[in-house]
This record gives structure tokens, C-alpha cells and sequence, in this order.
């Protein structure tokens, strides 16, 4: 596969710069004392590293002269940028590099695509909404939401037709959850080791969904809540994405008809101006462009539930209708693609998750999973939400395999390859939860490995 | 005072538009059916609304020609945008009133000066990072990280100088934490009642943040954590930003060395590569571009706490070191600006914090205090952090008077003007964290106002 391999993995690849230590930091203050403004303008000139701190004590121990002043950055002696009004705000031009990425092999056009978040680059659990995965069948669209409606029928008393206005005046949830495409990982099922984290795991974001819970529409509807025991959720693109979805999972309130998107409108990628988010369950049943609910009493058999989405068995057989994404997790730092230029102390970071629940512990191997330890989780531990794991490691610079391995609280604990393998064989494509293996080389190097 | 009123209330101003009911949906499945194309185009054509939903059935149920075709949406007929992988993500063209506000007669220059997050438009408890409020000294800066540099001196074993690449190696935490401007809601002192909460609160921002504990830089300096009993915390900008901080708050752990926002890293406007985190403490404090902490054994008394950021108290003394920002609240919607156009039933939301620790419930008044009625907190409530509130309410189209009340988990409530004034007088620019009003006109409109 032509994948190119773009990690942001700067901040392990880089050596420590050298920098002044306690020895340092006393000579520059003596000499500054003394006025020797030379060997301050000297020194810092051979320097690589710019130093900003230094450079600015030395500046406050020399007097306000104009030789030390030459020495400030810019930054410390100039104005900067006026508040940002006119505009939406950007990150720092520094961190250009962080963005989704496609994988062009993958798929044969960039409207029916994928592009994966930059896990590597991620911290916490919030995915910024500017570096969403994507993935589209039909192209993404910008959608006048005056103009957009969601119609409620079916097996309902009293078919509606929702404005976007009716809809946010409603009662609303906010609540963090992850969303997993059902094809993440899905190169691993056919022992392609992708280079970087990114590729492999980057069908997968989390976010603060605001909308309002599907129950609220169906009981305005007059919807049978009894007999209805299916809904079919259907996308406005032009890819006449729909979706099957038990009324099981909407009685509870979870379901929502969601607006926004960690704070504010969903973003046109992902759905604006309305999806369904359906907590637990794979990204391609939370319709975006959401036009239409409908009420019925068995499941639609959708050309994307039957032809696709579907897990093909060892036997020939495959199964439809597994949404829900099983506990999995995985390492990101470090992961493929990063190096790590010396021994010593690194602190090992992931994401767990489960779409049966909360993560009750994760397990860590530097091993290749011959021996384990706890990590820690980074709390609150949300409900079908991404969970932050990390561990303390001292690297002796000899080759180690790194691997996480998470436990929800249902007490399902995520599979190895071998055992992900014999029940599922090694012909599908979606639904791969297994462990994860990032092998770190004597050199330093990150690559993916599998482990049989 | 010469504030823009430019509140994003479309979602209150606007009057649900006319929609189809069941008869409608009914007559268009049938006229459809019977092939009367010319009514449904009629009819679209006529209709206000773009009816997404509804064309679709229709073409459904007509069929597949070519009239009918041409009545779809060009989103649902045409192929849409490719995968955004050249570039950062953006909100939607529909959402570009949604801005960081400056209030033009507020401050001298836009490089010392403040933008307001639009409070008014905003989910849940996350503030999107490019919509998250300002305060410059003196402008903001992108500073590049692989010359920045964080000095550690004063009361240590070992003074040191730390790389980006150095701190980011270390074990983080991510932590969800409001911040807040002491000087947010300003204004009101003054009994100026500025138009919008975007202006009225909008100082106020939620985010993910992930750092190193800064205990865990003291302690590879070897601080004297007994004696040093402060901290002077000290930015990079041209503004010479110093604040001292108490050792008190930072012994727990709580105070982050933070190059993470949401995810992704600081927003320049926000600090990046470094800023300090000091949960429940006023935002100046929260040093940006954060070059150096000095540890020492007295409060360092620098301009911006000496001159800046006290309470002028009714006796004519000030107040300094006045830092947490007590428990408060707000409602956000309906709010100032906002107009309803109807009767009948709104969800009145709102954020609440309050920088002792959690919030543990709110009261919503909508008789101007006479009455109160318990809302709903959304979880998870966390320490120091924005909590989403909600209540149910049946507008009868006479004037009202929205309120609410916070009481945090140490039992403080939120005061009223009254009670605030009766201690602090009138005169402060700082930590006023009263009571609001909002009043709701008989003609829907609703206005900032304070009761006494």
C-alpha cells in the first residue's frame, strides 16, 4: 500500500538540546554582572538553542543598554497581534504538520474516502473538531440549516416534519463520546502493518455531542414504541446512507439528534447541520446530513448493512448488524513512525475504549506481552468515551514491543491477534479490536509489527 | 458605552418557520402519487422552506424522471467535497456570525485589549480553541517551540532550563477546567448593563488542558518546597506579565505546566508553546508564553497584582491576591439581545463554576428571585470546570425575570447585587460574580438588567 508516512513524531525524533545547566546559568549571571555583554551576545550566538529565558535574565542583570536589548527576541521587545475578531481562530503556524491525512491507495476517489486523525499528535481525549476523522461516502456539504428538515414517520400517530429551530428548542444532552469507523484497523486483518499510528487507528475521535435525545422526536411523534422495535436513519448526500438502528438502544435516551460538536455546530464533515449519535455504536450509523427517521418492525436490509459494514466468517458466511465497536485500545506514544534517540525515561500514553462501557483498567507489555502492568487512567472515566491511559518506563535501549491491552466493565478483555483470529479468521475487513504491537528497534526506530 | 450588539439569537429571533404537519406530508404523498408534478413543484417553489426532507419522499414516490429529479437539493443529487486533508477544518459558512467579539470602547488598542467568546451560541461545556475568549498586555505571539525555553531559579538546588521536547517527555495530566478574566463581567459594577452575555460573561472559556504537574519541574530543580512558599510566574511576551502563586496551590499537583488545549496544542493566542494552568484562579495568573518560575518565600508584588487586578473596596483600601474566582453563574439562553417570538416552551440553559471546586446544584428563578426552582446539572461535574445547567420552562408571554443561583460543594451561594454591593461597594472593576438578570419584554425581547 502507498501509504506515506508523515508522522509528527518531532517531539521523540529530536534530540534533547543542550541547554545551560545550574553551571551555566551561574557563569551567564556572573558575566552579565561584570558587563561583559560580549561573551553574553557570544554565547548565545553559538548556541543552538535560542534560549529565550537566559537570555532575558541576562538582560535584566546588564541594565536596559542597547547592546543587551539586541540580544531579546522579538517577541519579548515588540507588539504583538491585536485580539482575533475577525476571524475563527487557527493553530500555530508550527504545527502545520498536525492534519488529517488520506491514505491514496485506500479508496478510489477523495469524495468516497477516509482521512485518519493524527493520533500521535493528540493528547487527552478531545479530538479537536478541525482534525475529525472523515469518512465519506459521497462528498461532504455545507448545508443551509434553514433549509434543512427532519421528517419522523412510519410507524408513528403523527408523521412530523422537524425546522432545525424546532429541534434546538428542545430539551438537550451534552455528553463526551467516541466515534470509531467499523473499518478502523482494518488493514491489520490482512497482515499489512500500516507505518504509523494514524493509519491505523485514525478512523477514531471523540467529542462533546450536544442534541436532543431521538426518544423526545419519537414521543412527539406519536411513534409505537412497543411494536417499532427498528428505525431506519436516513443521510440527505447523495449517497442515500441508511442505516438500521434497534429501538433498544434509543428507549434509554442515549441516541441523540445531535447539533453540536465540542461546543459548537457540528462542522460540515461531520454532519452539520445534524447526525445521529449513536453511543457505542460503529461511525457509519451516526448519519450525518440526518434527514429522515422512520419507524418500522423489522431491520431495512440497507445496501450499507448487508453489502457492506458486514464480517466475513472463516466459514463463507458473514455477519451483519455487529455495530457495536468492542473494547479496544492502543498505544500512541510511542507508536510507528516515532524514535526515540536515547535510553532513559519516556512516559508510554494511549486511548481505551469500549462501546459496551466504561474502561475499568488497561494493561501494559514492553514485552510483547509476557508480562504486564497497570496504567494509570486518566479520570473522569466516561461512558463509552475515550480514556487516557499512561505508564512510567525507563528504555534500556534494547529492542522492546509495546502493547496496551484493555479490560470495559463488562470484564471483556481486548483479544490478541490469535485469539481475535480464531473466531473470525483473517478475511475481514471491519471490526479488528485486537492488540496492538509497536516494536521499538535497538536504533531507536518505531515500527508496527503483529505478533502471531 | 459603545458596544455592537451583535448576538447570534437567529435561533430564538426567528419564527419557526411553517412546515408540513401530517395532512401536509399526506397531501404531497398523495398529489406525488397521482403524478401532479406541477403542484409539487408549485408548492416547493412557494414554500419558504426548502423542504429537503419532504421533496425526497416525493421523488421517491414518483419515481426516478427527470422532473423529479430536478427538485432534489444539489446536496442530495450532486457529488460533494473531497476529504479535507490540506488543510485545518473550519465551521461552516452558516456559522461565521459566531465570533470572538472586541467591545470597541473597552480598551485603547486591540493588542491590549480583550475578545469575548459568544457564550450565546455555545453546547455544552467545551469552549471550541478558536472561539476561546483573549486578554493580551500586549498582543499575542507564535512563538516557535523549539527555541522557547522554561527556566526554573529562585529557591532550588539546581536552577534549570527546560526544552519543549524535555517537558513534553514527562508524565501529563489532562484536565477539563473553566478559566475566567477577573475582570469578566466588569462592567456591571458600574451598573452598565451591556447588551449580550457574550459581553456580560463572555470572558469565560472550558477546555481540555494537558501539562506536566509543576510540582514535578520543582522537584527536578530541587525546590525548597518548605520555605519557598511562592512562586513568580513570568511570560515571554513584550508585556513583562509576572504573578506570583501561592506554593500552596501548587503542592497538590493541580497546577499544570500546560502545552495542551483540547487535544491539540495552545492556540497562540492562548500561550502556545506553554502557559501555566491554575485551576479556579483568575486567568491573569494562568501566564502565558510562560518562560520562568522563580520560587521565593514572599509574595513578589508585581504591577499586574499591585496595580492591576485589585478590588477597590467602599472604605477606599484595595484588596490584593483576591485571585479564585468565587462560585458563579449565568443563564444563556434566552439572554440579552435574544428574542422570543412565541409562547410556550423554551429550555433555559446556562453554565455555572466556581474556582473552590464543584458546583453542587443550581436554583433558576424566572420572577426575579421570588421563586426558585432546582435545574438539572449535565455530567459528569467536575472539579473547577464549567457545569451545563438546564430547566423546563412555559413562557406566558408576559414579562419575566430570568435568574440563576449556583452553590458550589463548600456551600457558598452566589450572591445577589445587593449582598455583593453591601461588602464590596460599587466601585471594583474585579471578581463580581452577582446575580444576573435577564428580562423577558412581553414582546419576546430580552434585555440585560440589573435588579438592586
Amino acid at each position: 500500500m502507498d501509504t506515506p508516512q508523515d508522522p509528527r513524531s518531532g517531539r521523540l525524533r529530536k534530540a534533547p538540546e543542550s541547554f545551560l545547566d545550574a553551571g551555566g546559568i551561574a557563569t551567564v549571571m556572573q558575566q552579565a554582572r561584570s558587563g561583559r555583554r560580549d561573551f553574553l551576545r557570544g554565547a548565545f550566538a553559538a548556541a543552538a538553542a535560542g534560549a529565550t529565558a537566559p537570555v532575558a535574565l541576562a538582560q535584566k542583570a546588564v541594565g536596559e543598554g542597547e547592546a543587551a536589548i539586541l540580544e531579546l527576541p522579538e517577541h519579548t521587545r515588540g507588539l504583538g497581534q491585536p485580539v482575533v475578531t475577525d476571524g475563527y481562530g487557527k493553530p500555530s503556524k508550527y504545527e502545520a504538520n498536525v492534519q488529517r491525512r488520506q491514505s491514496p491507495g485506500l479508496t478510489q476517489t477523495r469524495q468516497a474516502s477516509v482521512s485518519f486523525a493524527p493520533l500521535q499528535s493528540l493528547f487527552g481525549i478531545v479530538t479537536p473538531s478541525g482534525l475529525h476523522f472523515e469518512r465519506h461516502h459521497q462528498g461532504w456539504w455545507d448545508i443551509d440549516p434553514s433549509q434543512h428538515r427532519l421528517m419522523v414517520n412510519g410507524m408513528v400517530k403523527t408523521p412530523k416534519v422537524f425546522t432545525m429551530d424546532e429541534i434546538m428548542r428542545l430539551p438537550s444532552q451534552s455528553r463526551f463520546h467516541f466515534i470509531e469507523c467499523g473499518a478502523n484497523t482494518g488493514m491489520e486483518w490482512g497482515n499489512v502493518a500500516v507505518p504509523t499510528v494514524q493509519y491505523s487507528h485514525g478512523m477514531l475521535s471523540c467529542s462533546e455531542f450536544t442534541g436532543v435525545p431521538l426518544i423526545t422526536l419519537l414521543e412527539m411523534a406519536g411513534a409505537d414504541l412497543k411494536n417499532g422495535k427498528f428505525l431506519l436513519a436516513e443521510g440527505a448526500d447523495g449517497s442515500s446512507m441508511t442505516r438500521t438502528i434497534p429501538m433498544s438502544l434509543v428507549r434509554s435516551g442515549e441516541v441523540l439528534v445531535a447539533y453540536g460538536q465540542n461546543g459548537e455546530m457540528l462542522r460540515p464533515e461531520n454532519g452539520y447541520p445534524l447526525r445521529l449519535v449513536v453511543p457505542g455504536v460503529q461511525g457509519v450509523s451516526w448519519v450525518k446530513y440526518l434527514r429522515r427517521i422512520e419507524v418500522g418492525d423489522q431491520p431495512y436490509g440497507s445496501k450499507d448493512e448487508v453489502l457492506h459494514y458486514v464480517d466475513l466468517m472463516p466459514d463463507g458466511t458473514h455477519r451483519q448488524y455487529t455495530s457495536i465497536q468492542e473494547c479496544k485500545s492502543v498505544v500512541t506514544t510511542p507508536s510507528g513512525g516515532q524514535v526515540l534517540l536515547d535510553k532513559g525515561f519516556y512516559s508510554i500514553s494511549g486511548l481505551a475504549w469500549s462501546g459496551r462501557g466504561k474502561i475499568r483498567h488497561v494493561d501494559v507489555s514492553v514485552d510483547g506481552g509476557r508480562n504486564w502492568r497497570r496504567a494509570r487512567l486518566q479520570g473522569p472515566v466516561m461512558d463509552k468515551c475515550l480514556t487516557r491511559f499512561s505508564i512510567d518506563w525507563a528504555w534500556d535501549g534494547k529492542p522492546a514491543i509495546v502493547q496496551s491491552r484493555a479490560t470495559d466493565e463488562t470484564g471483556y478483555v481486548q483479544p490478541t491477534y490469535r485469539q481475535l483470529r480464531e473466531v473470525r479468521g483473517s478475511r475481514s475487513i471491519y471490526h479488528n479490536n485486537a492488540i496492538q504491537s509497536w516494536l521499538v528497534q535497538e536504533n531507536g526506530e518505531v515500527r508496527n509489527v503483529q505478533l502471531a
